[in-house]
């Protein structure tokens, strides 16, 4: 049965307390040949919509079959869901608050894509089920029968995930649930204008790189700038190849190594010098 | 020999210097087959007493026979001990400066409890030595056999826990030492009062949890709160089964995953909210 | 052709983002079993200087033919060269800026001091070529075609890594290119003076030990202490064998860990109690 899938880590629990470890330590319980890799650890406490985009960036660049348990958890010990879910690529294991609709949608996304490349399907026939989920109701694949209610990371997904990337069928894990059943996290779209794109950002990295949630695939000319606009002012940033395209100091807007348009300062911090928060406005202009 | 043993690695060096992964390195040299899983090495500073309390809560989620190496270490270099300790389900390897304490005394305690479900042993039986310790003195087992006065996790501690996960036997790294001569952290109990109990505030975690030295399993009422007075206020805290039983921004008071008694915000930290320390006193007080 | 060699990462990613994790997911998909340990992610952001020291401090406590690919590449995306390295005992695989300078440097001095402990070389022979480099133009052994501008260490650095790990002759990954060619980091030496040696701090580590760019083994006097000055003032720091030799609080100079002069504080951070910045002068006076 063992089949050694690898299994990912993305969490809230931070690096200074032994939470990851004894996540890690429950894993090697279950079988120490297991390969653990750490998406990041460091996803800004309970901030679901963060995990959410930070997930939905790292899933394709996996192994087929990757497990990845995901673990930010507000609600842990109340009635939210636990879950586990296979898609076509991968499956994932975390509780059903929202943080895996990023990577839902773009299996989704993926399948169409597919479908429409492939011959039309045979009259009648019913739609291929790409993505199966269960509830976590079997507690024979959790690391105990009494799992405590405020660490479900090490309880009850570490546990499953190890099982799943051992070789267990998802359907020994739990209930099957009807996946139009998962709770969806809700993040703004962005919408063709008059003279562009408008759109927000939608995550910050470590580098201060402001990245919006405006796909770079939906620009369609080569000449563009991006404007941020609030009532008393105006700033247009233009676009370049990379960050070097600019001066230091500069800001400048790219296409981003994951398929969004972002800001960036040369040798510096776009969010420093504009103080953008999540969900505010940015737009494409074309010249 | 070889064993291919966990090893697991506990240090307040922190993620931004070279040092941990030279560390591994250093392992990887002895045998690059060799498992490393990071307890954390976010340790503050020289805390022993935090170390002693971080392996103490992670060390038995691992799987038995597990190698685990903690270096917190202000007096390295010194005449303080270097040391291996074998156990009933783990090795411990560092400085014998009292970080191992909390692992001793769980594990002193599951064979006691081991003990009284037993047969009674044979008169006169000599009692189960369950526990062996070594002072580091076979320089063979080190990375060098002239090692750096500042770094003995890489010279002495990282080389002798790769050679004991090979499966080299804890007698061969140094000399025998009596368990007994140990360094001892002493840390506070907590007492049984005419109300309730009485403990203190034993550690912080980053979610600004407070961890206190109360054992749940000592709380014999189901209706309980936690008091924290100083002489002008008292703060009484509800208790609840998770942090979702409280409304966002209310103190609540859990068993806590570990095994204590633990204080919480839903949505935020107790630390913040309480500004206490580590020491400070809490009381259970029954209804 | 499977080798499985060790990877190790050096960056300035940080462990908040996902670039960390999608670089092992990249390696994962080229090959599960490659083992992957970190130095460390946090270098200060496009620090090339630190990312120097820290990669020639770590390289040589790995197992022969390790590959190290390091990323802290301000050029990214423009025209600076993408390479490989082969030395004597290891692989380096990142940005042509200068951050492999320290261990190439370590490397030669290495191979002259093997040369003059051997046999003379026969008449007329070739000088052995024990360093070898490309630059990373076959895309057959990039993540894919059309790399992103802006994260080669995922799309070229973290791919080329994996496949000489499998053991993928360094020719095949691109064009030869001279060693003498590569940019060099030049950082300042010290030098010998009337009355001991003068050299620089060239970096601070977490606990605020001061390192220097004195190696210990240019010390050949046994009294020695360490003098800072400035315009107004000047502070001299005695010498001793490790931490513990000074009073809690005091400073202290040590022949470090790896070779180098340190400044520390007993208990404390030197870095904090003298305000030094990299490059100031420190000097060492004999007595």
């Amino acid at each position: 049965m063992s089949k050694n899938r690898i299994i990912t880590l993305l969490t809230d629990f931070g690096l200074s307390d032994v939470y990851v470890g004894v996540m890690k330590g429950t894993i090697a319980q279950i079988n120490p040949e297991l390969k653990v890799i750490d998406i990041t650890h460091q996803i800004p406490s309970q901030n679901i919509a963060a995990a959410r985009f930070c997930l939905m960036t790292a899933f394709a660049y996996f192994p087929a079959e990757t497990v990845h348990v995901a673990v930010v958890d507000p609600g842990v010990g109340s009635s939210r869901r636990a879950i586990a879910i296979k898609c076509a690529n991968c499956f994932l294991v975390g509780p059903d608050n929202g943080l895996f609709s990023g990577v839902l949608n773009r299996e989704r996304a993926l399948a169409l894509a597919k479908r429409s490349e492939g011959k039309p399907a045979p009259t009648g026939a019913a739609p291929t089920k790409r993505i199966a989920a269960v509830e976590l109701t079997n507690s024979k694949y959790w690391r105990t029968p009494e799992p405590s209610s405020t660490f479900h990371g090490r309880d009850i997904f570490a546990a499953a995930g190890a099982h799943l990337a051992n070789g267990v069928r998802l359907e020994e894990l739990g209930e099957q649930i009807d996946p139009a059943s998962l709770v969806q996290l809700q993040i703004p779209n962005c919408t063709v204008t008059a003279t562009g794109i408008e759109g927000c950002v939608q995550y910050c990295d470590r580098f201060g790189n402001l990245i919006t949630n405006i796909p770079t695939n939906c620009i369609t000319g080569n000449n563009w700038s991006v404007t941020i606009s609030n009532n008393f002012d105006a700033i247009c940033i233009p676009s370049g190849k990379t960050y070097s395209d600019s001066k230091p100091g500069d800001l400048i807007a790219i296409t981003g190594s994951d398929g969004w348009v972002e800001i960036a300062v040369c040798g510096g911090s776009a969010q420093s010098v504009l103080q953008l928060e999540l969900g505010d406005k940015v737009q494409i202009i074309y010249r």
